[in-house]
């Protein structure tokens, strides 16, 4: 992960770890990627003919799904029917090999297909068992479906996103799924730090509302200091003004003042000197009272200059900016082009497809992909060979 | 972290993890959090006098700020001046006992201090260093100062949040820290992993920017795909439809419908016929194009009935949905209750204040709080006993 490192695939942290991944679609194979770039060897096992829901989601890229492409490199497939004994004897002996099970099925699938965790846990007792849900393996919720929209929704994280009167307003990305892909890395690790000591497995609940209740940040702690209910406020930071996306003559960019002595500086550095002896703005409490005028004001002057302008002043002297960037724009941005952020997948085809790296990879000599995004099936063979098995029919 | 563990803090997966915390205000702070609620010893470095500068940020419970409370339970607070050689004495012997320091300062201020990786390699070659930056160690921006809302808007998260035409909007949670602090969690988790192989320690470099690009998930696979920048879209789903909150009579609503079948079950719940045999409608990508005359329909029937209505009908007919709730309606959330997903911390007047647990602590024996936010300073006199000090003057 340091910069200077020359890693080599027996260097990766999580070298040596087996997981055995029998999730689909976004929050479970994230969790799976993070685990596999970090090194792990990730062994996807699919739905014999559909395979990972995933995989029929646009848009396409030479008939392959750019969706799935962005969340299952470093991974291998097998497809097996968790219903068929014969593929039941390849899953149980990937089983005794593995180190770890993930899995984002729906609480009480995997009791019913003989894998719930008191039988996994007697039978290997070594492994850990992750499982990510909506709702949780416990609870009044638990047996319902969900998903990202779900969660987002109930957990109030929407109720504090978007415009004040807008109507709802979703993250713009997953952040139920990519939440919820976070937090199973983050047990996983922890349940096998914990195994080096103790010698044994454990299980790892993963709700996905749960995850997003905990992203909610200091929102619940602000609603039991005030009484007060958090609602959206768009751009703007709940706490500290000025400290929003401002409109420069050509563009959007931000400001972030976080002190009175910024304020000042950044009054000076606007030529405002009005605004800097302004009762009405001497402390951030004044300015969040007044921050919509403050606005006001400071983009009347904005709006005289190109945005290029008020970034180079403000970051010359120290006031943190930057410019509002759209998907096009941040793809081939100086700084993440510099820290190598982003990468190639391909398809069966070869057709190459970009998408972001790992954060943690940053840095590293060897190529972050090191095996790209599986056909349905691709690994069967080896897999058998490796398990000593003969060669069951292809799925 | 499963349901039926029965915990004392010396089960907890990082017990025996000892981590020197010299971060502030959200990023640095979320991360030592998370390592601290899953059994890590972290002791908190703060400026003497002043403390985390998160300390004075609004609002307050009885003097103490709450956001500060909302992140630093399970931590010990000592006051040293780094520049000081009597503190530096300090920090050394900590450093020495340390498994893992944590740092968010500007890129090159640790090196200032003499503290940067080479030497502190070189000194404790079992230390892992987690820095946690704007913009990470390396690239042009590297010294440039950044917060949350920078990366939110840098890296094209707020151009994908929001409603069209409303101008920019901020993900309403500070995910450009908590994004950060969580991978931050994982890269030093993992090092340790390593180290326990490799007896070495490493640095791990966590940009801020480079978390939010890997968090914009599909949208940047969907732009290499079409090459059309994916924009804000309100509440619905990129790739599905309906999938969206929807106004029943009384209040919004989730309804997330991922397939055909899910469809065609959705329009005869709602007594629409006409809908699952509408041709504009037939398949997912169908439904995307008509997406807002579909909307329009639905809602036209949701409007009839109160939402607890279709949110039981829904539900029984296994289609995923789900109230959307408010800050208020979620801390009381049966789901959540039940879960024990949120937790009380106190000031140092022992007022309390409700704030979110962790996703990875729920259902443990124990409590989540082993120790209450600390005031600056707190556990001085021990910790420097602990390391046969003789008593320096409170700072």
């Amino acid at each position: 992960m340091n910069a200077t490192t020359q890693a080599t695939p027996a260097d990766l942290p999580l070298h040596g770890i087996t997981v055995v991944d029998l999730t689909r679609v976004l929050a479970g194979p994230a969790c799976t990627q993070i685990l596999g770039d970090l090194g792990a060897r990730v062994i996807k096992v699919e739905q014999p003919g559909t395979g990972d829901d995933a995989r029929a989601i646009g848009p396409f890229v030479e008939g392959t799904s750019a969706y799935f492409l962005s969340v299952n490199r470093n991974k291998e497939s097998i497809a097996l029917d968790l219903k068929q004994p014969a593929d039941r004897e390849v899953f149980e002996r990937l089983l005794e090999r593995a180190d770890v099970l993930v899995e984002n099925y729906r609480p009480g699938t995997m009791e019913k297909l003989g894998y719930g965790w008191a039988q996994l846990h007697a039978r290997y007792p070594l492994l850990v068992m992750t499982s990510v849900s909506g709702f949780g393996q416990t609870g009044p919720y638990r047996g319902f479906p969900a998903y990202d929209m779900v969660v987002q929704a109930m957990s109030g994280m929407m109720s504090v996103t978007g415009h004040p009167g807008t109507g709802p307003c979703r993250v713009g990305v997953s952040i139920g799924d990519l939440g919820a892909g976070l937090y199973a890395v983050i047990g996983t690790q922890s349940a096998l730090m914990r195994r080096a000591r103790t010698g044994q497995g454990e299980r790892v609940d993963v709700s996905m509302l749960d995850c997003q209740v905990a992203l909610l940040e200091n929102a619940i702690a602000r609603y039991g200091a005030t009484g007060s209910v958090p609602g959206p406020i768009g751009s703007r930071h709940p706490s500290m003004t000025p400290f929003d996306v401002f409109a420069a003559q050509d563009g959007w960019f931000v400001i972030a003042v976080g002190s009175d002595a910024l304020f000042k500086r950044l009054c000076d550095l606007l030529e405002l000197p009005a605004l800097a002896g302004d009762a009405r703005f001497e402390s951030n409490a004044q300015r969040c009272t007044h921050e919509a005028l403050l606005k006001e004001l400071l983009e009347e002057r904005l709006r005289t200059r190109p945005r290029a302008h008020w970034l180079q002043l403000l970051a010359d002297n120290g006031i943190p900016t930057g410019e509002y960037s759209s998907v096009a724009e941040i793809v081939d941005h100086p700084q993440v082009q510099a820290r190598g952020m982003f990468t190639q997948v391909q398809t069966g085809g070869g057709q190459p497809l970009r998408v972001a790296g790992n954060p943690l990879a940053v840095g590293q000599a060897q190529p972050l992909v090191r095996r790209q995004p599986p056909a349905l099936d691709a690994d069967r063979e080896r897999i058998l060979q490796e398990l000593a098995m003969p060669q069951a029919p292809l799925a």
